[in-house]
């Protein structure tokens, strides 16, 4: 067990405990812009196959990379923009509005993996350059749980919930789409904007609520 | 009468008439990073005492400037942010929680003038350089307002009321300070972070909720 996975352990541990008070509650995970590759255009970033390890994210399997690549739009370019690992079948940017600003890209709000309207940019790396045409989005808000904690909160796959941030800049936040699979662990996704503007940072707890 | 004050002139003139209907809707005002000066620190960056108007805004004889200034924390440099006028008290730097991270300055949340806490900063303009020791806020959400749009929502000035955003990113965002004076016109005032997060421009229409 690395030194990523025990924490992870603990964690839940804590969250299943104060599952138990109220099944509402769900840790915050704050999302940087970050690059998941196909493995195709990882080979012609990097010129070897796959990324390797710096650390694991709450989610299983799933890590910030020791690689990172520039971004390249018509306004401006961004070094040092982490990749995630490991590859998957799309190459994705996930940036926030800001981030798009400062590029000067113009992409739609949409779920990881839904790129049929994302916006063309270009990518280096060490090794190479690449310019997909459908890769930049900016994620929407989602709440990762598994079966169990999705049947104590009575949602399903696929539903939208609130979400309750205290503090001085806090709020509600609508429309998080629920997705509830066997190997997530619950956990809820910001982007930098987000959490910035909403006063929530990775670790804080917040709530859930329906309506 | 020049172009914008004709365009602010119509802008209250149909919000008068909404504000018949409901006296909750509030115009959105999305601030981007931009530092009013001191008339001393002016002439320091500039050479000459007073900003030339480049465009006014919603509020009386407030502008944003021909000029901009280069500001510089201990992690990068920002150019070309925008200086208001007119001159003022004390100088001010107004950023988002993106911009101080991209600087490497640690600054409060606070409300505009409020600059006990503020932080520490360089600020180059072509003729001159300054580092205030106390100068950078995140500035905290607020509702300019009149006495008699005051009067209309039963609040105060230095009230708090939360705000509704509709749309794919809407939500509820608590915590906006009230702030009556006679000058005034109605207008909410949120940063790029915040605009950003919950998907609201410049001239949206949202509603105060009390609660």
């Amino acid at each position: 067990m690395t030194e990523a996975q025990l924490i992870a352990s603990i964690v839940d541990r804590v969250l299943a405990r104060i599952g138990e008070a109220d099944p509402r509650q769900v840790i915050v995970g704050i999302s940087n812009r970050h690059v998941p590759l196909s493995a195709a255009d990882f080979q012609t970033l990097f010129g070897y196959p796959a990324p390797k390890v710096k650390k694991h994210v709450r989610q299983h399997g799933e890590f910030a990379a020791e690689e990172t690549v520039t971004l390249h739009g018509p306004k401006g370019a961004m070094t040092r923009v982490r990749v995630m690992g490991p590859n998957r079948p799309q190459t994705q940017v996930e940036l926030s509005r800001t981030d798009c600003f400062a590029l000067g890209i113009d992409a739609p709000m949409a779920q990881s993996g839904h790129l049929a309207d994302a916006a063309p940019i270009e990518i280096e790396g060490p090794a190479g350059r690449i310019s997909p045409e459908h890769a930049v989005i900016v994620a929407g808000r989602h709440i990762h749980m598994g079966p169990g904690e999705a049947a104590a909160l009575g949602v399903r796959d696929q539903d939208r919930v609130s979400v309750l941030f205290g503090g001085e800049r806090g709020g509600r936040l609508d429309n998080f789409l629920v997705r509830v699979k066997d190997s997530y662990l619950l956990e809820l996704h910001l982007d930098t904007d987000e959490g910035n503007a909403i006063g929530a940072r990775t670790g804080d707890i917040v709530r859930i609520c329906k309506d």
